[in-house]
């Protein structure tokens, strides 16, 4: 029976001399003598196989990224990694790898430009650091979901076809849906707001988004995965906040927990529950004047003065709370009026129960309390150049809609966050910008 | 602090005289005498509220459907729903209910029709009945996902957006995707297998599927979330039937456990794990004779010999395997090579390592062994009226690829099998067919 590679040392400890065998590919072929040492790689780990010219194992053959089958005797080992080998009787060569790997999967990532990395998916993959990505991303899923199980949500899956943009019509990806025009949602803003309003009243989904926003920036993906969450029955957006914070203590504390050694290739580390309870919540008037300060006190000559939060300001928020608050995470509230969409619900005249998180220099989350009452709702509209027919699908909060909110965290940007990417694309298995459809 | 509905027996047995905060909707308002009762439903049920003429309470202008926060004192009264009731000492309507109700939500769902239920869905969810339907859908996906972490497969997100079909080029919706065009991914199909070849070995996925199929019918949905499986270094589809019938019978205790009054609702039961462990494998050829032989016994005239497995041949086998084994499960394998993708590993000539389940007369599943060889891969294409170029994503496959394999569950069949819908599209949020893309 099949061995994966971190379980050897296991078996070299607990049954010692017996066979066993191990199912993985070729990631790096060293010859000392009479001597060849392979480095075996499974989705476990790595393994150090020993072939010695007494076994006659012909490997002549072999090249570096074949799939092969490998039956052997643990032996401890200081020099090879984690301590153990696998002294090789039998090596079967399970599908050949081509000689021309037009991919170096054993080479650094960093030393690798990102266009490769992204063109040769399949193959960029199988190195350990870059496969330690996905292998967080798919416990940020895991927590995500199940911190708000716990908390009584419901999961919901919600088309994702919709007949037009939930905040005006601009940047939204058109489909040929038989003899109609539909759009690719930008987000389940609206259907999981219905959720609420259909007495689910605690929704989360996780679930493609689209934006067909033309920059191609290190921030911005064309189609993301959106963790989202809405509930019921709060008083404001601090409700959402507190909400968010649980979440993220969850996250980091189950990413810490099953992800040590994907932190370790990264040398990352997630904050502990300490570092996102302290995170403070800034009023949007009082973060553009920290940011005025910081960046006055950053530059040798008088900056320009900050009029609104940009990827700029968001770098010299988290830096002010990394050092006066000691936290990687901060939040904005009350932004005001005219930076929000239609369906935000209004602290005063001016401004809003909406919020932003940002994390580590960059924004993962947008929220707030949503507008409940459809009369309120109606009244805002030609602010933002819209009709009733606009928003049909709110008509239904006529009928006992009750206070509520909710927020969207970016899977990919939390990602790279955690890990320290340079480009939120490099968390993403597929991305798509404007000029990649493939693979 | 709020008290869930289902929460009052419990405050009523331990704190009792102590006053509770519930918020919920007006179900259903009943006048005797000088009483009011009130059926206040919350998201974890419903409860019974009593109105007496001594109190002041004012509820001349509330409406069916209005949100409203009340606070009573708990006290048994072996009438009520659940044994308990709340007496009411304040009550406050949060959003009220225009009276114009465009749909019945206390009604029986079996007198509405899907049209109307489909058409106003936030309000159609409000019914406890088809509320039901969602949290068992969400138990369904919670459960695959934790099965399959269980047996250390990544969770992956993959692009829904490709530059071509995996199986040929129809049905297909066509996406406008900056100046180039898209179309909407019909599987996570290749994704899922270079995953497995990128040395993550065991990958799922949860996520919408596309097809731009023309009929429609009680088995067809448009976009349905497919919850998708592969594996590495399996021998046949046999280890496949093997994965399913573990997640299958994980889901069914799942939604046993947790879903026990959703499932009463329906008067719905799900298999228990020895009716999955007995479910039979019937290879293609033998699958016909057994439809054939029960298409000839239940019917009076000679019926037409039966060819291929369609939807009428689905039912026949489940009703064959219900009588002759005791379980709601089959699954048909050995399919001939025509009918099944060029991607599909041959055991023979003429068949292949490919499998359909069939669960309670319709097919849930279509899954197999696949062909990791690129250059039998290359040489079946012919076959298919397919070019190298059209499987370019497969190249990577020279690059050494394990035997691997794969199926997917269509999640909203599976729901719609476990509670006896009629039809699949009860069983998906915001259903697409040719003609509804709202709301």
């Amino acid at each position: 029976m099949r061995v994966l590679a971190k379980a050897i040392a296991q078996i070299c400890r607990e049954r010692p001399g017996e066979p066993c065998e191990v199912l993985g590919w070729v990631h790096r072929i060293r010859k000392l003598g009479g001597i060849t040492f392979i480095i075996l790689r499974d989705r476990s780990g790595i393994l150090q196989l020993l072939l010695s010219e007494t076994r006659e194992v012909d490997i002549s053959n072999l090249t570096l990224e074949s799939a092969v089958q490998v039956v052997g005797v643990p032996a401890w080992n200081e020099k090879a990694p984690g301590g153990v080998e696998l002294q090789v009787h039998t090596l079967a060569c399970i599908a050949r790898a081509a000689s021309d790997l037009p991919y170096q999967v054993n080479a650094e990532p960093g030393k690798i430009g990102l266009e490769a990395i992204l063109d040769h998916r399949a193959l960029s993959l199988r190195n350990p650091k870059i496969q330690a990505i996905f292998k967080v991303q798919s416990t940020i899923i895991e927590a995500f979901a199940q911190y708000l199980r716990g908390q009584d949500f419901t999961e919901i899956k919600t088309s994702k076809l919709v007949s037009g943009g939930t905040e005006g019509g601009a940047e939204l990806f058109e489909v040929e849906y038989f003899d109609k025009k539909v759009y690719l949602a930008q987000s389940p803003q609206i259907y999981k707001q219905l959720m609420v309003a259909s007495g689910l009243e605690r929704v989360f989904e996780v679930a493609p988004a689209y934006r067909a926003e033309k920059h191609d920036t290190p921030r911005h993906l064309n189609e993301y995965v959106s963790l989202d969450v809405e509930m019921a029955f709060i008083a404001s957006e601090q409700d959402l906040i507190d909400l968010e914070k649980g979440i993220l203590s969850h996250i980091f504390t189950e990413v810490a927990r099953k992800n040590a050694g994907d932190l370790a290739l990264w040398n990352a580390q997630v904050p502990d529950a300490q570092g996102v309870s302290q995170a403070p919540i800034i009023p949007y008037e009082e973060a553009l004047k920290i940011a005025n300060a910081e960046s006055a006190s950053g530059n040798q000559k008088p900056s320009a003065r900050i009029f609104d939060i940009n990827p700029e300001v968001e770098r010299l928020l988290c830096n002010w709370a990394l050092r006066e608050k000691g936290t990687d995470l901060v939040f904005v509230n009350e932004f005001p009026r005219r930076y929000r969409p239609f369906y935000t619900y209004p602290s005063d005249t001016t401004r809003t129960m909406s919020f932003d998180a940002l994390f580590r220099g960059l924004e993962i989350t947008t929220g707030g309390r949503r507008q409940h009452d459809y009369k309120a709702l109606l009244e805002v509209l030609p602010k933002f150049g819209l009709k009733e027919e606009d928003i049909a699908g709110y008509r239904v909060f006529q009928y006992g809609c009750p206070p509520h909110g909710g927020f969207a965290l970016g899977c990919e940007r939390l990602t790279q966050k955690i890990l320290g990417l340079g480009n939120v694309k490099e968390a993403s298995l597929f991305p798509r910008d404007r000029k990649r459809i493939k693979p």
